[in-house]
């Protein structure tokens, strides 16, 4: 048996059963304080408020509190001047704090995991970072949806093509485009304000499984903490971690949107497109080809999404088929969430810099909204307005288009007499309705790309922000 | 040039530009009438909100308004008693329904389509679909919560081996174990009411991509159809399925915690556990085993997990750097998010059979409660009570646990003087703390698993859900 | 309880020892026959080899065989001809055949099954399909190769431009390009070909788990079978579904590549690229757009790379912690693995139809090939050739291209002068260095871009095949 | 402009069209130093390789092949030293390595990069890199057969219930269980050289995307490296990252596998199965209930196996949709498949050392191989020796079955005329079929349970490892 001091089972806090230390590989196997140290804060403000509540409720005294919360303020600066000694061998966050607290202050330091266990620890530190993560992310979101909105009424009436199946549909402006990105955003910040609600409930007091025999005031300890409640039930607090999920999801979603985002930046970034400029200092270039320009942000983000859905994956395949209550497999939680929220805190970053220098070449974007008989829908809204029905004005239109396929040219290239031949309805006044501007303008209502109601929604949109 | 009816390219309503008819292989490739005409019912009523709005606002008269909406009540009929012709080579629902339309009513029927797209009809049909969607899911948890507070105010006082590690840990109360599954079933209930606030907004209106030249009033249309608002903008409009992955996210959730709540009912079945019998009509036997009776349900539903997840990441994938408005892409949205309902609905259908039927195996479980030194923690607390610090105590009872796997005995099986070696703060009364049922007992908090808590959880429970 | 004849439990062939009539609902949601059938031909086939080892190792007597073998293949032409009746309440394809055969045959029908169990018979129907499609996927992805290759030699000396981060970076081949394309479908080919080897392995004699008493030969079943080889361990054979996630997987790559072909098809559709024409026949138009000619195939192709990733993850998380040996999780094997091959010989079916079809614009492929700077290696590796080392010729030419974007010209624009202020290494030698003709030729080595190389790459790709 | 050393664009080695210094957010974002300086060997070895043929070739002198490859050395030594320094701004560990040349060997380190880009430099590292992991995962794999082979030839006559849906089915070899492990690891390997065939083909000579240049002879660095052969298409050779989801998917199986023999590593470790005993230095214990001794290595790894689920895909959605040829985006490749790589190596490495230290509880597992009737099948067969067709025996026994279930009593508990109620075939020689020690030796046949099956299989697999 190995007795050196790192390798004693005694030197567990839970090794009294033990007769053997345990295996080498397996402590590294085991260990999760390289990744867990993250959590320190909230495992020390929650030990606070736990000694604070043991206290008042007599199973610590006044004085026991005192040097409690006192030690752990001291560890709180030694870890955030690096002077704390984190240990593999005493495996987690809380074991190492716990440890060195009773180093510091003697006895009193043994007495704080009473009526506690890990497993609602860890439960408890994971929410309240997740609940300040929440809170951050939604701030660099709001920050993101604020720039798109200043620079959407910047490009109100700019003109640009819209597209359906990568064809040029019918023009849009330039602003509506952005707002749609706004519209993404906005639904990520509710959906994360929605999982925060779940996220923001207390499961310490479960102890190991079942809930603890200390007369404990599990109310108290949630209002300290800022918890909008407790937890009803001690198994479902050790084993529930739908709040993480739930939180990865949310940030799936919005990984997505930035992948589509993203996607576009790249398309339009393009020569073949040319509609923006991404700054020299947002970009970079190539080892071999001297010419390059690179749009590594929005490319970078779109490869990102892959590992946010993979984190959703793995914490998905984690929960699946997991008997109550704790399981260690549980330990696996924390690398995902984490990554995932360092990825998605990343790209807000990068996005929140780069989005508001997006230079619009507007020549550029109104040109291509000319292409690919953009108008046809204007001028089968034209027939219905001089009597066609839809069906019948969308069937001469399309004989139309037909036409100038074949004659590579233009619909405005068709003279009236040409028009004439494909519907007698078709008079000189038609050729008001096939202009890019005017078909912007007459998608006059909410939600429509016309640059007033883009202007209106900007504007909605900033009311109901502020 | 193919001159068949079927494959003439004057047959598809969009045809006019095309001098081909659609190859043979791509009709079947691209049609999804097999399984979007689920959403006929959706696509009816979403029409007739349609078309009284364009009456509304002047663009159909009043007597086009009513020959539409009597045409689709009778293709309604039609579709619900089998007498519809579905026809792939209309695509999908909404040219299937619109082509019979002006079979019936002639030139109105091409008026219907007036200031709308597929693009928008089919997001609006979906969201319809997907809300009811929502609420029959809701209702079908509410009454597998309330069989699960019934069955858990019954088994409040019967005891059973709470597990951490699937090694016993402490005894709880087996109405406190299903109280956790309640706890599981109240945020999924939770988070598809917060879903179905993102669901239930219009997107008609945004017409392709960029809304309409009609004066349309949506507004109007939304308040007919039961929409809380409508979209914001029209690209987006057409382009966004965050409700649809928010709807399979809350789904594949639901199922991890049935995949949990199956593996307990796995093993608390198999002849290792012996917790609870099953009746037989929710079992099969083995064809070549004539002894076996297996839990088949759990089995399945636990199997059933991997498709709800495997829906989710379909879904992700779908939308994955999709660049804005619509591409056909989206069809494929459809059969994963159908396939994840109906098996979201079987589950809870039939663990809502089978739940209430539960046997539970008390004296079993009982039994089991006392295996692996279970009240080991019981010993440490009643040390702490007597003064010793709570880590002291910790080692202090692992020293004596590991005494009684020595000797292959258990705690109640150590005399007084055996404990004592161990502690000289151990005396006589220590044998009061040792026993399942005061354990059970003395974790008398909310959240503890003491059967009076367990009976106040059922109570607030059935007063919050009233 | 019920006495209708489907709801008895003797009317179950594992009825036996039950004592009530499985659950109506339950018997819906477990019930596999309206999937499974579609392994009636495997079933039967593996039924008459097993029927006919029974007879030679004296199991069974000749008559019996003879009795057994013609019953199915009279079973076989019901099914084939629409006249049997699959039957629900017989759960599965193997139980509604042996029903079926004991009605045809009576006693001798009984004894089929003698020796095998559903577990093992299961496994061997389904690597017997799995073989069969692999095999079929295999010939359609080298006719696809086939395809390519003529494509490839015929655009050999099309010139278009080469991206890297979708940026313009150098000048290639077309066909060149479309061998990337080739290069993944042969990979597919004998990714497919290697998972081929796990399938063939014959699982029968496994029985329910353990093997059986009778005095089985089931290299004498392989043989007849056509597998490579018998399973090594009964446990292993029944539980082991290694084989079905090894072929989704294979094709989760397929669809992988037919995601980023199908990308490049969008965007050469684009009249934004405009590189290509996709013929009428595999496109579709809009319903409200009249202009609108859409990519449909490519597009669909696309979205269904999420299913057959999904069908994966379903896959995965469907075995993830299931325990020996055989559990009802895996009936839900099945429907993943049809619906990916479907989906796979779908995609390839209407590749194989369109891309012989595909129509190469030269000329604004030839057009595009010249933007965005792409000879600058040409002059960086001119300025090498000369004795700069590489890395100060990149330098020198980023600025000369810096000066360009300055000017908005392009490199050919400069004058000698211009170029001679960067590097006096510049001589009039230089202007043949920046040709997109000489800077594709001169990448003459294999794998290189040169029309030649492009060549002799179909020439090897040809003779490997043949 | 910022004109500190790390932020002027001329300090990158593509700075020379770039009019601004890359943003020290991007410059984060977008570094990948700190995790792809793992490929440091393989990039070296690469270079190396690179430098000598371009030396064969002619490009270079061999005084500069002499210089830069002893550069490269000294290198090498600085990072195995701990010497060198990293640095962010440099982005990856090529340029880090090069620029670190540049600043030992002047001139000629410039020259390196000639006729290479990073594009196809990084897939040469990744290539080597996974090569050699493959090798050794599959060097861990047969360490972990072998140890099981071991183990079931001790094993081979201890007995154990064998399961179906977690319910007693019928006895088995305790060893034939541990050889069923065996079979999925064997093919494990199996996959992953499959894999390898795969993954060592040599990418370098594509250049960026095109080939270049120069006289390359990519033939010979091939051989240099150790590659099976060279790529056959440049832009393939550049975006392919087929090889990493191949080794992932290889390892997503494996994972797979743990989850299962972890499960039920966890499940016969618990009281209630009580097969096996893991040593303590194995296991951790609780920082509440003093007597636990937690499985927690399998625990572990069953979660580890959502990691890689992920990771598998992260890469897949990573890849979906990517048009040709490198895009930013492929840089997301390496923490996945890194994280896949040690999460592999870590589990065979605990399981090496556990797994050979398992101690079995025969008395217990012989003890539960007599309940939930598992000898039923073995009456079955009596009957059929007797003559009954097997689907009438399977109905008799069923029925049997059934009084023992309600008189609570075991098979053998039955007397002969209380079995002869059932079928007048039974005589007083039925006993002797209804032993546990029977039921096993009697599946004699290769795959079968019986020990001296076992102990064949085992000398087979031994004979074709060796």
């Amino acid at each position: 048996m190995a007795n050196t001091p790192k390798n004693n089972p005694a030197d567990k806090l839970w090794g009294g059963r033990f007769s053997e230390a345990t295996d080498d590989l397996v402590e590294a196997f085991g260990a999760s304080v390289h990744y867990d140290q993250r959590l320190y804060a909230q495992d020390i403000r929650g030990s606070q408020a736990h000694a604070t509540m043991l206290g008042k409720v007599g199973v610590l005294t006044e004085s026991e509190v005192q040097e409690i919360c006192d030690g752990l303020e001291q560890i709180k600066t030694e870890i955030e001047t690096g002077d704390f000694q984190w240990q593999a061998a005493l495996e987690d966050v809380h074991m190492n704090i716990e440890s060195r607290l009773t180093d510091l202050i003697g006895d009193a330091g043994k007495k704080l995991h009473t009526g506690r266990s890990r497993n609602d620890q860890v439960a408890t530190d994971l929410r309240l970072y997740l609940r300040d993560a929440t809170d951050l992310i939604v701030q660099n979101i709001n920050d993101l949806r604020n720039s798109l909105l200043t620079l959407a009424e910047q490009e109100s009436d700019s003109v640009m093509p819209g597209f359906t199946h990568l064809q040029v549909a019918q023009p849009v402006s330039f602003g509506h485009h952005l707002l749609a990105w706004h519209e993404m955003l906005l639904r990520d910040a509710a959906r994360f304000m929605d999982a925060r609600k779940r996220i923001n409930v207390l499961p310490l007091g479960a102890a190991a499984l079942a809930g603890t025999t200390y007369p404990i005031d599990r109310q108290f300890v949630a209002e300290q903490l800022g918890f909008d409640a407790v937890t009803e039930n001690s198994l479902d607090s050790v084993s529930d971690r739908d709040f993480v999920i739930e939180f990865v999801s949310a940030c799936a979603v919005l990984m997505m949107h930035f992948s589509r985002i993203s996607e576009e930046l790249v398309l339009w970034a393009s020569p073949m497109f040319g509609f923006v400029d991404l700054p020299d200092r947002y970009c970079t270039g190539s080892s071999i080809m001297p010419q390059k320009k690179n749009p590594d942000v929005p490319e970078l983000t779109r490869g990102k999404t892959g590992r946010v859905y993979g984190d959703l994956m793995a914490l998905l395949t984690l929960m699946k088929s997991q008997p109550l209550a704790y399981n260690r497999d549980n330990q696996e939680d924390k690398e995902p969430v984490f990554d995932c929220l360092d990825t998605v805190l990343a790209c807000l970053g990068v996005f929140n810099g780069m989005l508001p220098n997006l230079k619009v070449n507007r020549d550029r974007c109104r040109e291509a909204a000319g292409m690919g008989y953009s108008t046809a829908t204007e001028l089968a809204d034209y027939l219905v307005r001089k009597g066609l029905p839809f069906r019948d004005a969308h069937e001469v239109v399309g004989k139309t288009v037909a036409l100038c396929v074949e004659r590579g040219c233009d619909l405005n290239d068709l003279n009236l007499a040409d028009l004439q031949d494909f519907s007698d309805l078709i008079e000189a006044d038609v050729f008001d309705s096939l202009t890019v501007e005017g078909a912007i303008a007459a998608r006059d209502h909410i939600g429509g790309t016309a640059p007033n109601q883009v202007r209106a929604a900007v504007a909605r949109a900033k009311d109901s922000s502020s």
